[in-house]
């Protein structure tokens, strides 16, 4: 007989085979692959005897309820759609140990306080449509109208994509659920950051989902020949971008926040020509927004002062703000204990820097969310990798943040 | 009746009209403007009585005789090709000042110890076959036979362009002059740099021509996720190349150099990725080969330690090297004292950070070079810009210059 960790693999090596392209794992929202992977994920939970539908935006749900019927439930979940040239476990893996974990509620037919559901959101990465987390919005009550009207590549707008998929736009806040129906979402995902292997550990507690912001910047100096030019006679455009690309690491990372410099370009670009301008992005993040927006003002004091400086003008344009997402502490706790009772009795407590579902659903009700190790911190490849062991693991701790939930709610009612 | 100055922007303006382009002027070598370019100025130079030849590379040629006919010759000159959306004078100002000088001596009448000899070179810029400096390395004397090969953008040869104008190949050789019948060659080009207009001079007196060498640098650090990746666990090919590209802008200054980098580009260059790669360029000039050589080194060790403290691999590949030309002491005081008996007492020395039909003419005899002050340094393009007094300085100072070559070659024989 197959561990469980192994059939979770197994599970998303066959996902991985609902592609629209040949060459890597590719699956969007609202897709033939979209519909294949719902269907087979379904099967899955079908011969476990649980109960699955597709709600109004396309997202699979499974449940099993607790002790009686129709009681609160607690929701485990991540995505089951993937960027382009994708890995087989950003999400997927989260759905495929949720759905291990209910069934082996369902299995031990030991009943819980509360109802469990797995919800395997149809779009989180936004591929299709350039807007994420289309699934969990809907999940939340927050869908937006003007969004019927985005279309994909191929000019095929939202609501025309409901219809073939032969979803009812006008359902869609059927998809909604109610507050008072939940006690809490919680979702394992593989990190993708390098931190848990760098320390050596199968999982994370996650405290909070970073809020980015987003910038262009502009630097104008003056171009001129690169021999006739003297050096005090410069207003050398890429050397100003230099120091601030140093300034901007040096300030976020004495701000204990992290940001980054991406994108980077000169014109006119030319062996013997001194750069006239500079363009380059910054995205800076931080657990928590107020820490993020003082660092952010201390970098923009300090690119001034370079731009003054050197003589050069800068532009700053904010491209993206969100906000962080805590996740709540009582669900840090029962996943951190979940973690302990599957053997790490220190559990490291880490902030995502990349978005999730969690985002979502925290308007909706309480989050938390457990990381599983991933090698080298790789995602959105195909060379995303976890090991049997760690997913053993995660399993074992994500029954276990269950069973704390249901000993807590137990002794409270 | 017009001032020299007046008469020689006129010339200068009548020359722009020769173009290839409606829109700005292009004149390459070998094509019908280039046919135009040197007819018209042969039609100035036979209104003074002068003796024009077009030579076996399409270089344009006028001779003053001296005292007596075929003494060796002083030769005033520089080019009359431009770059694609070319400014008005860059090449073309130094020869129609040299015109200008010749008409004068030829209309007093007054025997000059040596023969005047005006030359306009065909190809400066290389514009049209990539490798510059046609014309005045068929006047030295060093063609190479590799370059018939060439070709343009049209898949035209050099040897069909010279067959198309008219020229034959074989007789390249006739184009190349013996050392023993030139006394120097003295240019008058604009400065192409600010330093003259940041100084509030007309004129500069060129030490050498200098040597650039050129390269390309790859920094190879690791991708990563913006948000997921902390600092220690970092290794951003842009941060380092920052670091890189001031510690070139610090070393050069320290020793006297340009050092330049005109190009960048990151990996895969987007606002939500670290940088794992980024690529860009350097152009170190100096008069100097010696001293240029010496800050490169430093520079490379710079780099390496930089690369070394930031977990990155640094590549360097050498694209271009060309040895300084220096001008001849003897000249540099020639022209110097040119430039005082025209009124600026203590003239500015300065180097050519540009490239100039001088570093080829230097191969046969002595070169001299005169700047003129251009208006914000700004060349090869449309905004180039002289002053009408600036020119009628220079033609007087390059008249005493030659008045001063002539004094003391009357007191040498």
């Amino acid at each position: 007989m197959k561990s469980d960790a192994v059939t979770v693999l197994d599970r998303c090596d066959q996902l991985a085979k609902l592609s629209c392209s040949e060459e890597g794992i590719e699956r969007v929202y609202l897709s033939a692959e979209h519909r294949a992977c719902n269907q087979l994920v379904a099967e899955w939970a079908q011969q476990a005897e649980l109960t699955c539908w597709e709600d109004a935006a396309g997202n699979f749900c499974t449940r099993l309820e607790g002790a009686e019927p129709g009681l609160p439930a607690v929701v485990l979940g991540s995505h089951l759609d993937t960027v382009p040239n994708a890995g087989r476990y950003d999400g997927i893996l989260g759905v495929m140990v949720a759905l291990c974990v209910v069934e082996r509620f369902k299995c031990r037919q030991q009943p819980l306080p509360f109802a469990l559901e797995v919800v395997g959101f149809g779009d989180e990465e936004g591929t299709r449509f350039g807007t994420a987390l289309f699934g969990s919005f809907a999940f939340a009550g927050h869908w937006e109208p003007q969004w019927w009207e985005l279309e994909d590549s191929a000019g095929v707008s939202l609501r025309q994509a409901f219809l073939d998929y032969g979803l009812d736009p006008a359902a869609i806040q059927t998809a909604a659920r109610k507050a008072s129906d939940l006690l809490g979402y919680l979702e394992v995902h593989i990190e993708q950051g390098p931190v848990l292997e760098a320390e050596q550990r199968a999982l994370g507690v996650v405290t909070a989902i970073a809020g980015a912001r987003r910038f262009q910047l502009g630097v104008s100096g003056q171009a001129g020949h690169a021999g006739t030019t003297p050096y005090t006679l410069r207003h050398d455009a890429l050397c100003a971008a230099s120091q601030m690309v140093l300034a901007v690491e040096a300030l976020a990372q004495q701000g204990e926040c992290v940001a980054t410099v991406g994108q980077m370009a000169v014109r006119p670009g030319a062996v013997n020509v001194i750069p006239g301008e500079a363009t380059f992005s910054i995205d800076i993040r931080s657990e928590r927004d107020a820490q993020r927006d003082e660092v952010w003002d201390s970098i923009v004091a300090r690119l001034e002062h370079i731009a003054t400086e050197r003589g050069v003008t800068l532009s700053i344009e904010e491209t993206h703000r969100a906000s962080a997402q805590a996740c709540s502490e009582s669900l840090q706790q029962a996943i951190a204990e979940g973690i302990r009772r599957s053997g790490d009795e220190q559990p490291r407590f880490l902030f995502s820097g990349a978005g999730h579902d969690a985002m979502a659903i925290g308007k909706l009700t309480d989050v938390g969310m457990m990381f599983v190790r991933c090698e080298k911190g790789i995602s959105h490849h195909p060379a995303e990798a976890v090991t049997e062991e760690d997913v053993s693991i995660a399993i074992d701790a994500l029954e276990h943040s269950v069973l704390v939930l249901a000993e807590r709610y137990a002794a409270r009612t």
